[in-house]
């Protein structure tokens, strides 16, 4: 089995999907490939589910750096929201989670990895145009210009 | 008083609503009234508002059970995603959240009921076409097919 | 440089876009000037980025009153989920959100007040119509009507 995509609704600017992932997919891969795959450019999407594990981070505004966050248990991917633009002309996904775990205790995070275990719902909107980043100066991070 | 719904838009394919709960309104529950009443079998949502107590839940992968996480105090429900689907022709819904205790520190999971208090405003959008729901063998749980 | 704007999507009932916030935006001041400008009077919206610093809030039910919740650290926003509407004629914006530390640790609150760096992506659906709130007897807040 693999990722499956529901298209929901259809208008001359955009559409909205639902992508019901599987057991062992990586979310940014999963995502990427579908906005490759279709042509999308910029979207925004909220899903929900859960992860067997995942990385996440936190930007140090002081080094510029991203710290990870390894989460290596089973959790509840409580919400997880982001959007799909372009770098050099290629789709790139950005993308905040939090997570819960067993005791209903939550981490919270940029998403660098997610892998999903047994489902993730993810709702997507898709639209005209393009979400184009690029570097920024200031940040050294990849922002919409 | 009770649950009060506003329509913002609708075109051929959906409508986008905002759901206004009240006191001692239990979310499940008046949202799967609500999907029976209007005809909805396919929708996802945001929320956010207040708990006076909730139920929320952690899937055990290994167990393939839900263990329960009781919420007996009121916290702010800072994130509720979901969506609402059908099994065996019936309105399900499917939500995870984050809520937010005095201090600030979290709790978050799938929900299994919530009781709200003084309120909680939800955007949904319905979608025309159906998320069937169906019990999958492996995890035990009803995902969308 | 300040908060920019791009329209995604639009139809006869309302648009969907993108505000891509600045290095120290406020996010309330912003997207209330924002509504102002633009003539908004019902919306709803979906943000992720970074704040340097925020005060949050918890209501408590008893005295009916918020408590502050003080952020004095930079924090990534993993989840900001709110609507704007009116009150008086004057738009307010009512939003909570789950905050990220350093360790992954979360905050969640409601928000009083957020300021971001270097960056926050906030996808707005804006709607015909108005979201008016009033003043509610007896939890003394201002709710959608």
């Amino acid at each position: 089995r693999q990722m499956r995509v529901k298209e929901l609704s259809r208008d001359g600017r955009g559409h909205t999907s639902v992508l019901v992932f599987d057991v062992d997919d990586e979310v940014l891969d999963v995502l990427r490939a579908h906005a490759r795959r279709t042509g999308i450019r910029a979207a925004h999407f909220t899903a929900f589910g859960a992860f067997q594990s995942a990385t996440l981070a936190y930007f140090d505004w002081k080094t510029k750096e991203y710290v990870e966050i390894p989460v290596d248990e089973q959790v509840e991917v409580t919400s997880l929201v982001g959007d799909v633009g372009t770098q050099d002309g290629e789709p790139v996904v950005h993308a905040h989670c939090v997570l819960g775990r067993r005791d209903g205790s939550p981490i919270a995070g940029h998403l660098l990895e997610g892998r999903v275990r047994p489902t993730l719902e993810l709702f997507l909107d898709a639209h005209d145009g393009e979400l184009t980043r690029a570097v920024d100066e200031e940040s050294g991070l990849p922002l919409i210009q």
